[in-house]
């Protein structure tokens, strides 16, 4: 008896040993990752050629005295604090109205080219009367460049009102990077809350439309943004609920007690239980990213790449709270959803429940994972959607835009994978090997489509890695809470005391993860910047990229139109005049458009 | 009967009225103050004379390449990246055995001047046997010279020794206060666990032994601190919970039935029940301070400033778990502990608990907050200490050392007392004159201190305004919740509703005020410290202001004794040889030791 005990005890060291060493390799590997991850970060940095948001801060908050300009107030100031470094700025304006103009403008001018191609096409002439029916024959082109040209006045008589419009926040740019950081990093005004810096995007980065928007809107819709997305995050639960109640047939068979036979055959089962209820959830799903890049444009960052960051976030939180807690509760325990505000419980209720729901994701690998894969090598919704407005829409197949990824839709979905592979291999090791097929195969798809297919619209500099890792804890972390419930439910205090160090030493892992790497991800050191900037001291092109950095970040809908000049216009033509007073506008519109 | 009703809801919309105009007042005055320090802090500095910490920052993990010393390393790596703003540096090397001699060098200097001065006293001689009292008689100068003279020859080889024993930290002194702020506030190395920046405290506040230990035992004493530091706090309820039994005469009364006579004399009751409980309570938490002091020291902070303040929040977290918490939970729910991870039992339990200690804390307010400012005023202990030392000691009166106003013992028990009006203001107005003779007199009596008994030790500059704000913050959110549990507890569900966005508000103005002001005490803006910089360019003080800034930071174990040369030594004298190879230390005896 005695013997058994010592063995058991025995058994019991060595798994939770193994179970350590298992750890700690992961540990190894996701420090290494880490490591690689952040030395091609700064690698990237030292061979990129000279970008305007390098050399950039965006400033908030100024104060303008009274009887000055913005423009002035910003000028005087760092001219005042940083004389050597200061280049320049371009002020901020109001121009939600002109954005709106320039793209109707744009629209019609894509559609006048596409017109011009096509000369004398069935398409050219349309009549003017009742659904194009009846009436006067009209020349399209004709009316599309009437049209343009009055666009192009407004927008002429737009812009030289938004003098006046401006916003208090400016784009600064200054001689060097290393000038650049220390404008963001030490708080320039003794008042806190004015001259705010923030790193500046890439010029074509930039999301306007957030600036055009008073203080007092933008913290409600901050709030209200918050509020709509925690909303739904819990909310959603209640379509997957009833997704879920489709899997347990016995309900299914009290509800509607007619379909008992048809619910007995084996292929109805198997569809109602295995593939409806994930294509009816995926449906509800496909929307979500879409929304929450909806919420987090509403949050008030100034960039598409931040815009798309944070919605990357919520949709994690989302996937993690909808498709994750949501399926192994509901199965077993969906009201008891009080047991999360009692820590206590948490890890019985989920030793519980998560090995019952073994089965519905090792389904929804095979069903979504691999589908989706496949969806993602065939590009069928584009493919699709794009054949459609070529036969209906009338486009011209030559300005298709190639793609850029949705960062915020792809990185949750195959993250959300890797917490199944890494919450499941104790429970059901089973689901390992449709985890591996999907990991394989997804490895060579997606670096297909990032080398050949997608475009970057921005770069990302790694920036995403810090949330894979964050994610790669978090799943590790709830696999811990599972085993620790697992060992109480099976009555082995000692296992389950054994393996409390475990979380403890991830978060001490990820603590120190987070003091080693992070700031590289945040900024460059100073190190970094003063050697990139020496390197590009002797470039002789540098002096030509100080006269492009002067304009990059005036609002591209201040922007003379390149092509309104070609069109007749009632007025006068249109290049001449529509300069704003910024000092910095000066430029000429090939410069603009790149 | 309808009339009725609406004069209730007329009563209750009256009085949550009133009492949000009553806390819009609180956060205006709150406001104010806050602003009122912050101006008072930027004020200090543009007044304030150059000074070494202004110019200085600590930078510790420096990665010394393999056949560099540590000294090398700083230099180059400084004089790469900020070539013009460099100034010096000083690089920390382990003293701790030196400081140990070099106290004791000091301890001996003091006892024979003091010796010389009573020349010939009966104090001078000793014999030299056991206890003192058989074997030669021995002279004490004489004994003593000897062993300064030994001492100084074993803290020359100590210092010349010291060469080698480089710490990877350094003091880096730069021309303006604007080239230190840009090396602290933008990371220096590319790995961020090298090269880390920090504020240099003042000159004399440094706190040495910090250095001398190694990463490893700092991590462990870090962990151990804040362990001991929580134990403390949480297990110290257990002598609070045997003097609380104090105050229940009939649990005394069933434990000793003898005492039964006597317990039911009034003045036996009143002394019992009113004076005993608070001074056992004194006499424990007048230990706190002290230790709390010893923890924080543990916990990595190079200054004593950076101590006094860890310790000042570590006790005032202690006092209101062991004072506030204890006493109201230990009357009537002691082991209700419970409740604490219950969140929404929270405020039921205290609306029940806090009222009923009302008399106990009116009596706390008498006994110990009225005699704390009467001793405060007359310093008995540290009279009495003095006079024992005068007399067993041998001490002369002349080198006596005007205290510095402990920080962390003060402020923590001020504040307990604004913590007791906010939270009885409503439930017991009574107490509210009790605390207005303290604060009045306390006022009186700390400003009298502050202005003419204390000798400030470093400058605050304000820091320890936040902890006050944050405190009064928490008071104000304490008292909320109490006042929702009363509403609760009374079924008044409309009045406990229109109290609920009152805790919401408190946080969002501590959100605006962490914002707006908060900054401003862990650094100055760029503007101020480039305007302060430029005052100061044209000072002709500022070349012999270098020179002492080259050598403010030395460790003062490494500096030359300067009273050893005019003593016997049995070798050589020891000014001439003891200086170590910094390129700092050249530096005359009288700057030093200011």
């Amino acid at each position: 008896m005695v013997q058994r005990g010592y063995g058991f005890i025995f058994v019991l060291l060595m798994f939770s040993l193994g179970l350590s060493a298992f750890f700690f390799i992961i540990f190894q590997y996701q420090m290494q990752e880490y490591e690689y991850i952040s030395s091609k970060r700064i690698a990237c940095f030292y061979s990129s050629k000279p970008e305007p948001h390098q050399f950039t801060i965006l400033v908030r908050g100024i104060p303008v005295p009274p009887g000055w300009t913005c423009n002035e107030a910003v000028e005087r100031f760092f001219m005042d604090l940083h004389p050597s470094a200061y280049l320049s700025h371009s002020v901020v304006r109001r121009s939600s109205k002109l954005q709106i103009l320039v793209t109707d403008a744009e629209r019609l001018y894509k559609r006048v080219t596409h017109l011009k191609h096509k000369d004398n096409s069935p398409q050219r002439h349309r009549r003017d009367g009742f659904l194009g029916l009846f009436g006067h024959k009209v020349d399209l082109l004709d009316h599309y460049e009437k049209t343009l040209g009055d666009i192009a006045d407004n927008v002429r008589i737009e812009q030289s009102s938004l003098a006046g419009k401006e916003v208090p926040a400016a784009f600064v740019s200054f001689k060097s990077r290393f000038g650049a950081a220390i404008a963001l990093n030490i708080q320039e005004g003794v008042n806190p809350t004015q001259w705010i810096t923030e790193q500046a995007p890439e010029p074509h980065d930039v999301y306007w439309p957030f600036f055009s928007v008073t203080f007092i809107r933008r913290w409600i819709s901050k709030l209200v943004a918050f509020v709509a997305c925690n909303a739904l995050t819990i909310l959603f639960l209640i379509p997957v609920a009833l997704v879920q109640g489709l899997t347990h047939l016995d309900q299914l068979e009290t509800m509607f007690p007619s379909l008992k036979g048809m619910l007995r055959l084996a292929v109805v089962t198997q569809v109602i239980t295995g593939y409806l209820p994930i294509q009816i959830l995926q449906l509800f799903l496909s929307c979500v990213p879409a929304v929450m890049i909806m919420l987090s444009s509403l949050q008030g960052y100034i960039s598409w790449s931040q815009i798309q960051k944070s919605a990357c976030t919520k949709v994690l939180w989302f996937t993690i709270w909808n498709i994750f807690f949501a399926n192994v509760l509901s199965g077993s325990a969906l009201y008891r959803l009080n047991y999360f505000l009692e820590p206590k419980e948490f890890p019985r209720v989920l030793a519980e429940a998560v090995p019952a729901q073994a089965s519905f994701f090792m389904a929804y690998v095979v069903t979504f994972g691999w589908t989706n894969i496949a969806s993602e090598l065939f590009q069928l919704i584009p493919l699709f959607y794009n054949y459609v407005n070529r036969i209906f829409g009338g486009e011209c197949g030559e300005d298709f835009e190639a793609p850029s990824i949705p960062y915020h839709s792809e990185i949750p979905r195959i993250l959300f994978f890797g917490l199944l592979g890494v919450t499941y291999f104790i429970l059901a090791p089973l689901i390992l090997p449709f985890l591996l097929v999907y990991f394989c195969w997804g490895y060579i798809i997606y670096r297909n489509q990032l080398l050949y297919v997608y475009v970057p619209k921005f770069e990302t500099g790694g920036e995403f890695w810090p949330t894979v890792h964050n994610y790669t804890i978090f799943s590790l972390l709830l696999m811990h809470i599972i085993v620790i419930g697992i060992f109480g439910l099976k009555k082995l205090p000692i296992a389950s005391g054994l393996t409390l160090p475990l979380p403890i030493l991830t978060l001490l892992f990820n603590e120190y993860c987070q003091k080693r790497f992070f700031p590289i991800f945040k900024a460059f050191s100073a190190e970094c910047l003063i050697k990139k900037d020496r390197d590009n001291q002797n470039n002789p092109n540098m002096s030509e990229f100080y006269d492009k950095l002067t304009n990059a970040y005036n609002d591209p809908a201040l922007m003379p139109i390149k092509y309104t000049g070609r069109f007749r216009s009632h007025r006068s033509p249109l290049l001449s005049n529509s300069r704003c007073k910024t000092n910095n506008t000066e430029s000429s519109s090939e410069d603009m458009l790149v």
